[in-house]
């Protein structure tokens, strides 16, 4: 967060609302209620870890955005939002968490004295700050309202990324580089994996010269050995060993906007069946950055992918990244575009992803990733710089 | 997570289903689906950073608990959980974050295999994992099946704890201390908060002596000025300046269970209102845990520090506490019991709370909490060993 200053001059934040109301016509709203923190972020500069109660933003095609939460957070709102003061909103504190009353009801009274009761609203219903309690409530005190899906609505507006926030993204990437490299210069037989992962976010949130670092949206990821065969486990007090392959699956992150990079450790010999794999891993992904140009489609990056593989005679299907940028807990993907066979969305330049063609097998994991930006011309841009390849201490 | 072995013994885990089942068969339940990641694990040991695509564990009254979810999480699940490899189900990639299909079907499919198409299945309608579409989808996939709301059904099987339980949240408190002397120690003018900040996560992280620390669910807020006015502003890379007050909402967590501790501290000469207002909110602290003793309600703990503080010409309402223990992102309280003069939770021993008692003024905010075991007999017992007092540093 940035005190009394929103992250973007407020003409960015102009642009970004026009632009969704261009989506929100097409889609016959007359108003959406926005519960994705990230979206809140990217239209009001709303930033603090309040998510875990319920808050918003409500947009309609006139006037400022009004941010909505709960009576201690308009605090927050006001020193992080752009508008005026009159447009953050708060319920009082006996909504939180009652088994009786529920925060929607004080937002159904607000959507009402707006002029939303007969309205089409807009409602992320795939949504982790949006629950099925939320939604049967609003349900029932909007009865001559319609509620419609508009999941991912704002996130697709936010899919190519401003000259700004690719600077923001760029710094999140020399944060990152910071992190591997402080995991692949710790990495030693013996070291509990916890201190290294202190080391890791000690890094990440010092940042890079005069950077600060943010929070990532997702903790480290470190298994080693067989954990690295599961993609999402974090990691415990026991120590490093010779003969295991470690995956680092981390982020540096600039004012919530990331760019994720992962690499893979080995301690000792790597056998060899890992070494070709790695050698595939990487020639698949110089073919999927040939194939991440403008007017191609995502599922183009992850068919040059599984190409490369399947000639050196391994399998690696489903999901290969995603869009990423401005993102809070749980997940910095922005969940908009997959790299995946199914997912046809033409890629234009200012667009980023973390393209992760990761491959989990029966004793071990391996993951080597980039963030990469797609450009008017040529490949895709690795945003970040460090060497592309299985890291061998021995 | 710890590889190969759940946080517990079997018998615990074996202990706590019984107790759950106890409180299905009060509710007509003949089975429930639980997507809170606190309650995953509390039930099957199951820990991964994973929550953030749809996941969840379905509980009858015959047989292991099964856990359900993406099948790459599987491996995780494996490791993780205390059950046979047959209980850990898993859902194909397609599924997620698609558009056309819905990891719920999938689910659906499960529920009809084991025979609950026609069954009351209790559901967690107000979390953050149990999104509004989850909820449409699986009310359509099964038509003839009942769902009905049993948010935090398995939340209040967790308040009182067990001996083992209450061991991890000393350890958490250990590493409570730990990161609060640190912020304590560091904090200086000049100090950039994010480097302080960095320090504070180094310090949890390591861990103490032998135990390893865990992420806790809520990054550190540690607003300084004007902005611990507001509650929940996380950190930014402004200098600490002379004349002002920082509070530090902290948790040490020690295997997923948490002990939050929160102290403030001001550089330079505190002005009087302040040095009054940290007096009376000792002096309450004093009372609250008086009345937190077994027998008497939440709301007892919230009464007797209000009244001392109205005593001091303080008006303080609202939430001043949760139950805690066990927790995930993005909230580090149970959502079960509160300390507030409207909720009449009567305590028991081996209830753990986070008693914070904040106050956020105009223009500066005064944290000093603790994390608190109600007892058999007396007062409650702090479980951090920190002075409780406004930190000056001039």
């Amino acid at each position: 967060m940035t005190a009394q200053v929103s992250a973007f001059e407020t003409s960015e934040y102009v642009h970004r609302i026009a632009k969704t109301r261009v989506a929100m016509l097409d889609a016959g709203l007359d108003a959406i209620f926005v519960t994705d923190p990230s979206n809140q972020a990217w239209l009001t500069g709303y930033d603090g870890w309040s998510f875990y109660v319920h808050q918003g933003v409500i947009l309609m095609q006139e006037g400022e955005p009004i941010w909505w939460g709960r009576h201690m957070d308009m605090m927050g709102g006001r020193r992080t939002c752009w508008m005026q003061h009159e447009n953050i909103l708060g319920y009082g504190d006996h909504f939180v968490q009652s088994t009786a009353i529920h925060p929607m009801q004080d937002l159904a009274v607000h959507l009402k004295r707006l002029g939303l009761d007969r309205a089409r609203i807009g409602v992320e219903m795939e949504n982790y700050y949006y629950s099925a309690k939320a939604h049967a409530v609003l349900t029932e005190e909007l009865p001559d309202a319609k509620l419609i899906d508009a999941t991912a609505l704002v996130n697709w507006q936010r899919i190519v990324k401003s000259e700004a926030e690719i600077g923001f993204i760029r710094k999140a990437a020399r944060i990152s580089e910071k992190v591997i490299r402080t995991a692949i210069e710790r990495a030693a037989p013996g070291v509990r994996k916890n201190d290294l992962v202190a080391d890791i976010m000690h890094a990440g949130i010092s940042g890079v010269e005069g950077d600060w670092g943010d929070y990532p949206a997702i903790v480290p990821l470190t298994p080693s050995g067989l954990d690295a065969t599961a993609a999402h486990l974090t990691w415990d007090g026991t120590p490093m060993r010779e003969g295991e392959a470690t995956f680092f699956e981390l982020s540096g992150c600039y004012r919530r906007y990331h760019a994720p990079l992962c690499r893979t450790v080995f301690l000792g010999t790597p056998p060899d069946e890992m070494l070709r794999a790695a050698e595939a891993q990487m020639e698949g992904i110089d073919a999927g950055l040939v194939a991440a140009r403008a007017g191609n489609r995502t599922c183009d990056i992850a068919n040059a992918f599984m190409s490369v593989l399947a000639k050196h005679g391994i399998e690696r299907s489903g999901r290969m990244g995603y869009s990423v940028g401005l993102s809070y807990p749980p997940d910095w993907g922005e969940r908009t575009a997959s790299i995946r066979s199914e997912d046809e969305t033409v890629l234009e330049a200012g667009m980023v992803f973390h393209f992760m063609p990761a491959l989990w097998m029966d004793s071990w994991g391996l993951e080597t990733t980039e963030t990469i930006l797609i450009q008017d011309d040529g490949p895709a841009m690795p945003l970040c710089n460090i060497e592309r390849e299985l890291f061998v201490k021995s």
